[in-house]
């Protein structure tokens, strides 16, 4: 029996992975929540620039509890679920389980680390843009590059591992592309350089990236935003050099008009990642003396709309 | 005859004013945009904390060249018209003119004196919660006093002057509480301390006053903004002591749950006054050294909130 792959919080992105694994040849187990009637009944619809994926029948679960132990947990919860994390994982991840968090921001691995008996926890960052189209229904726009990395609780470079490498063959055999990264918080801090810019401002403004990039006003934002994120991940260490912030440019301004995570859900009244995204980094620059202001303000702004939104909606997935 | 008075714009500022005028028994005459028709026909409303004012007939004026010369001349268009203030201006405005614009933000009162006749000019701050609901009816929320003070073109404190003691008086007349200031820029970079901060911020957000002050995150940028408008005046000399910005905190807490101009704007659909608020200050800050961060950052987001609001409907008054 080959792989058994788990996948927790099914929604637009665990979905898009998860379909790519069973394309992969992997034996694939899906938690849902909302959905999980749905999918049970009608399978899983993906469609893709990559190319359709339809699954008539997928290995779908509605309690976490239900699921088997599995070799690989990709966990794809929203951070504002990360409270439910120990009992989500309690039955998928045994002592010789690998969980890679798939999820923005900051402080995720950490959670996981603490809280189960998983043996390697990786972070995945994930360079695509996919949106949830309805119950099992999910649209891939563009990309679906994953950056993985190790976590290590002394937050130093863990090196490429002999996981990492198999996790990545898996996913590369559906055309998946997986870049290996020695130092987890490194790849973190280059991710908010596209996260902490685009996504609160996108939200706040309710305009898709191509909008805010092509208002002289806010794109100078943006780019002294990447400032900021790239001050940030000085105060720990890491630098990103200024050519990354050019590729981070270029990549954003060549994208589709996208919709980010968070403006997605504030459309939709759900909660925002405000804490993992801004809350986290911020007060990791500000242990380390750094203040980074603008960041601050779009994070103040941010905590506003989202308590609005989950008084409206207090139970998101 | 007494005192012949005009008022250029007659919006929510214009028309409580103008009727305050009235009540003191001054000779009014009143320029308005798109509700001339109305209140020829009808006449003027101010529901008011302080009494309602209702004036069946009032001298109305639906073109600016039919109006007669004034002695005192209140221009309450919002900022986003000054382009048109020398063609409004002409008629109403002799060489023994006052103006007195009672404008948010920054740099009326220089275009005013360039471009028209006028002995002097007075900038008038409105401290007051009142809104437009219809067409010649609007609604006095709370407060009501003006800060005054004489322009120079130096940008030096002007001293209290016998013509600022009479408008004084005749405001005094009808219960409207004038405040006589030496120094117009300080006067300005003090109502700004509100402005910047709330005025943006609530647009923004679209949230009211009490909204935005009882969220803690948003009333730390609200103090942090206002430190910024404090620093801001002292890029151009002004000290506004650390008192005054308690007192701001103050009056903004027991405010009733006010939608400052912009807000209201936005929700129409109106340009909102985000150069003169915004811009200007941030300019003249600037080219002293000094750099308002968050101010700067509320800007550029305002800017396209704005585009988009301009987009849907130019033309406003």
């Amino acid at each position: 029996m080959g792989v058994r792959y788990g996948i927790i919080g099914s929604g637009a992105i665990g979905c898009f992975y998860g379909a790519k694994l069973i394309q992969a040849g992997c034996d694939v187990h899906f938690l849902f929540h909302s959905d999980f009637e749905h999918v049970k009944k009608n399978g899983l619809r993906v469609d893709s620039v990559d190319g359709d994926m339809v699954f008539p029948r997928v290995n779908a679960y509605g309690r976490a509890g239900d699921m088997p132990e599995c070799n690989i947990v990709l966990v794809a919860l929203k951070s504002t679920q990360n409270h439910n994390l120990s009992v989500l994982l309690s039955s998928v991840v045994g002592p010789k389980t690998t969980v890679v968090l798939l999820q923005n921001g900051l402080g995720g691995e950490g959670l996981i680390a603490q809280q189960t008996e998983a043996e390697h926890v990786l972070g995945g960052l994930c360079l695509v843009c996919c949106n949830k189209r309805g119950p099992g229904h999910i649209a891939h726009l563009e990309y679906g590059k994953i950056l993985l990395a190790e976590y290590s609780a002394a937050e130093q470079p863990a090196g490429i591992t002999p996981t990492m490498r198999e996790i990545a063959a898996t996913f590369e055999q559906s055309g998946v592309s997986i870049e290996l990264s020695e130092d987890l918080v490194l790849t973190r801090w280059k991710k908010l350089m596209w996260n902490i810019p685009l996504n609160g401002t996108c939200a706040l403004l309710d305009a898709p990236t191509d909008k805010i990039m092509s208002c002289p006003q806010t794109r100078e934002l943006i780019i002294d935003l990447m400032k900021e994120v790239q001050a940030g991940a000085a105060s720990q260490g890491r630098t990103i050099p200024d050519t990354y912030l050019e590729e981070m440019r270029t990549f954003t301004d060549a994208m589709v008009s996208y919709m980010p995570s968070m403006m997605f859900d504030a459309r939709h009244k759900r909660a925002m990642e405000v804490e993992s995204i801004y809350g986290e980094p911020l007060r990791t620059a500000r242990n380390s003396g750094v203040h980074l202001i603008r960041t601050e303000t779009l994070y103040r702004q941010l905590t506003l709309l989202n308590a609005r939104l989950c008084h409206q909606s207090p139970f998101d997935q």
